[in-house]
C-alpha cells in the first residue's frame, strides 16, 4: 500500500525511549513524568470503578467533568465555556489536536506551523491532505515575526496552530503574541488551534494566557487541554477540547468516530480531583525547583541556556562544547554517558543547524544530579 | 466551517440512550451491559495502578498485552501474528476501524460496505474523502450476493468492510462467504477490514470464523477487536487491530498521532486477566441464555424474527403489528411504554421500508423480562 505519511517513521520519542531502555540510560528524552500520581486520584478511580462506571461514558464525555473544566477555566479568566455544547473530553490532547485538524483541513488547505513544532501537527494535516506551512522561528523561540507570518498566508491558509507553554522550547507566549495572533486570525479569518498542555507548568512568576483569554481568538479556537502532565498521569489518555458551539459541533461529529469516548471511570475522578485547585495550583513551583536544579547543575558543564518559562523541558545549546549534529551527540549521549535526549532538529521539517538538546527535568531530584554529572564527564 | 460531515447528526446511540434517559425507559437501544466487570479484573487494574504503571504505554501497546492477544488469536486456529510488527493496541475497536480507514482511503477511493452498517463506518471513509458504495442486504442479512458485491468493484475501489458477529442483525459468517471473499479480494487486489468486537458472544454451537482464518484473507486484512464486550468494559475503551506487518507498519504512523497510546494500567491487567480462557470461553453460554430468554418472551407478542446468531443484539420485525415507520416507533415505544430500541434504518444510508427493531439483550434476566413485558401492553 501507498503511504499516506512517507516521511513518518517511529517517533522521536519512541525511538529515543528504546535506545535508552537499550542502554539502561537514564531517559531524559519522552516528556513524561518519574513520579506518580497521588494515592488520593487513585483512590478516586477505585472508587468509581467499584461503583461500576465501567461502560461507555457519554460521547462528549461525563457531564461533572465537563463541568469541572467550564469553572477552572472560567475561574482562570478565559472565556466561559458551556458543559453542554462547547467542551469534549478526548483521548489525550493527541486525539484533541487530531480531531481539531481533522474537522477543518481539507485536501489542499494550507495550516500554519511555527517551528520547532511538535512531531504531531504536520502528520494529521498531512493525514487530512492538508499542507503545513512553516514559519521557523529561532531555536529559543526568541520572537515570532508577525509580518513573516502575515506574508504566509494565502488563499488556501486554514488555520494555525500555536503551543503555549511551548515544547520544546519552554517559550511561554504573552499576551501581547496573542493578540498579534488574533489581529491577524481576524483580519484573515483564520481557525486556530491552541495546544495548551502545560497550562499548569510556568516559571518565575509568569502566567499562562490561554488562546481563550483573547476576546479576538476565543471565538475562532479550539483549545486543546490535558490532565496528563498535570496530574503525572500521561498514561491515562484524558484531554479535552473548549470550542465555540458552532466548532465544538463539527469537532464531535469527527471525535465520535474516532474514538467514540475516553476511559469512564477516570473522568468522574477528574471531577471531584479538580473539585480542589490546589491539586494543581501547586505544580508550577514543585517544577520550578526541578528546572533550576537541573539548569544549575549543567550550567557548570558549559552548556548554554535561556531557563525555560514553562513545560518540564529545558532546551539546551551546546555549540561551544562540540559541532556534532544533534542527532548523532543525542545518541551518543544516550550509549555512552547513559542519558538520553531529544535532539532539536526533530521538531524541524529540515534539518536545522542549531545544536540543541532538550531535556525532560520531571524527574526526580536524584535522577537529575545523576544525569548531570553522567554529562559533566563528556565535557 | 463547512462540515465535512454534513449528513451526521449525534449518532442514533447517543440520541436513543437521551431519550430513554428522558423518560426513564429501559434501555435496550444502546449496546453496552448492565453487569459490570468482575472484581478479578478490577482488582488487576488496581494492581497495575498501584504498581505505578500510569505512564504512557509504549505506542504500540504494551508488549505482554500483544503477546496475549497473539496467543489467543493462535489458539484459535487463526493466522499467527507477531506482537512486534503485527498487533497494536487502540482505544477501543473505534479507533482501530478510524485508524484502518484512515491508513488506507484517499479522496475518490471507494469501499464497500454491507448494509445495515453500523453506524462509524462511512464517515470514517467520508472524512478521509473516501466514497462508501452500498451493498444492501436484506434486514436479516439473510444472504450476500457476491455477484452484486463483483459488480460493485471499479478501478477505485480500495477495500470491503465487514462484521461478524454482525451488528445489528446477530448474523455470523460462515467459512464460504469469507472464502467468497477472500477470492474476490484476492482477484481485485482489494484490502478488507473485519470488524470482530462480538467474537467471543456466537450461539447454537457456531464457531466464529475470523478473517484471520482464511488464508486468501488473513494477508490483506486488518481484524479490529475489542474487549469492550467481552469482558463488560465498554467504558474501558481497549481495542486492538491485527494486521501483517506491511499493514500494520503504516496503520501504526496513523495510529500514533491519533491517540498515541492507549491507558496504561488496563493494558497489564488484560494481559494477565487473558491467561485464563475461561474468562471469555464462559461468554457465548451466558448470552445465549438470555437471548433465548428474551426471545421466547416477546415471540408471545406477536414479534417477528430469526434468533440472533452472535453478537447481544436481537433484531425483531413488527410488520405484522404495526406499519408505523420504525423511527417513530422506536420514539413512541421509549416515551409510551419505557423501553428504549434502535430503529435498524439508521443502519442504512437510504430510509428503508423495513419494520425492524434491534434490542440489546446485554441486560439482567429481570430487565430483559420487565420489557417484554411492557412491549406486551402495547401490542
Ligand atoms: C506522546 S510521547 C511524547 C511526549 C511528549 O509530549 C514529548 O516528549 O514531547
Ligand atoms: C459506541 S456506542 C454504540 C454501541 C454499539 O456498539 C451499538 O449499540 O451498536
Amino acid at each position: 500500500i501507498r503511504s499516506k505519511l512517507p516521511d513518518v517513521g517511529t517517533t522521536i520519542f519512541t525511538s529515543m525511549s528504546r535506545l535508552a531502555e537499550e542502554h539502561g540510560a537514564i531517559n531524559l528524552a519522552q516528556g513524561f513524568p518519574e513520579f506518580d500520581c497521588t494515592p488520593e486520584l487513585q483512590g478516586l478511580l477505585e472508587k468509581y470503578m467499584r461503583m461500576g462506571r465501567n461502560q461507555y461514558a457519554p460521547m462528549a464525555g461525563v457531564m461533572v467533568l465537563r463541568e469541572a473544566i467550564a469553572e477552572k477555566n472560567l475561574a482562570a479568566g478565559n472565556r466561559d465555556y458551556h458543559p453542554e455544547t462547547e467542551i469534549t473530553i478526548t483521548s489525550g490532547a493527541t486525539e484533541a489536536l487530531y480531531a481539531a485538524v481533522s474537522t477543518i483541513v481539507r485536501p489542499g488547505d494550507e495550516v500554519i506551523l511555527f517551528e520547532p513544532a511538535y512531531d504531531s501537527y504536520a502528520p494529521a494535516i498531512v493525514t487530512n491532505g492538508g499542507v503545513p506551512v512553516y514559519i521557523t522561528l529561532p531555536p529559543q523561540y526568541e520572537y515570532v515575526d508577525w509580518q513573516q507570518v502575515e506574508a504566509a498566508i494565502t488563499s488556501r491558509t486554514k488555520a494555525i496552530m500555536i503551543n503555549t507553554p511551548h515544547n520544546p522550547t519552554g517559550k511561554v507566549w504573552d499576551r501581547a503574541d496573542l493578540e498579534q495572533l488574533g489581529t491577524l486570525a481576524e483580519k484573515h479569518n483564520l481557525l486556530v488551534i491552541s495546544d495548551e498542555v502545560y497550562e499548569h507548568i510556568i516559571f518565575d512568576g509568569r502566567r499562562h494566557v490561554s488562546a481563550s483569554a483573547i476576546a479576538s481568538l476565543a471565538e475562532r479556537t479550539f483549545v486543546c487541554g490535558s490532565f496528563g502532565k498535570t496530574f503525572h498521569i500521561t498514561g491515562w489518555k484524558q484531554g479535552y477540547c473548549l470550542a465555540p458551539a458552532e466548532l465544538t459541533a463539527e469537532f464531535r461529529k469527527i471525535h465520535q468516530f474516532i474514538v467514540f469516548s475516553v476511559f469512564t471511570p477516570v473522568q468522574f475522578a477528574l471531577a471531584e480531583y479538580l473539585k480542589e485547585p490546589a491539586h494543581y495550583q501547586a505544580l508550577s513551583a514543585f517544577y520550578e525547583r526541578k528546572r533550576d536544579l537541573f539548569y544549575n547543575a549543567i550550567e557548570l558543564i558549559g552548556f548554554v541556556m535561556k531557563p525555560s518559562e514553562g513545560s518540564f523541558f529545558q532546551n539546551v545549546c551546546y555549540e561551544n562544547l562540540s559541532d556534532e549534529d544533534d542527532v548523532v551527540l543525542a545518541q551518543r549521549l544516550t550509549s555512552e554517558s547513559g542519558v538520553a535526549s531529544i535532539p532539536v532538529s526533530a521538531f524541524y521539517k529540515q534539518p536545522t543547524h542549531y545544536r540543541t538538546l532538550r531535556f525532560c527535568f520531571a524527574k526526580h531530584d536524584e535522577t537529575l544530579l545523576k544525569a548531570a554529572e553522567r554529562l559533566g564527564k563528556v565535557r
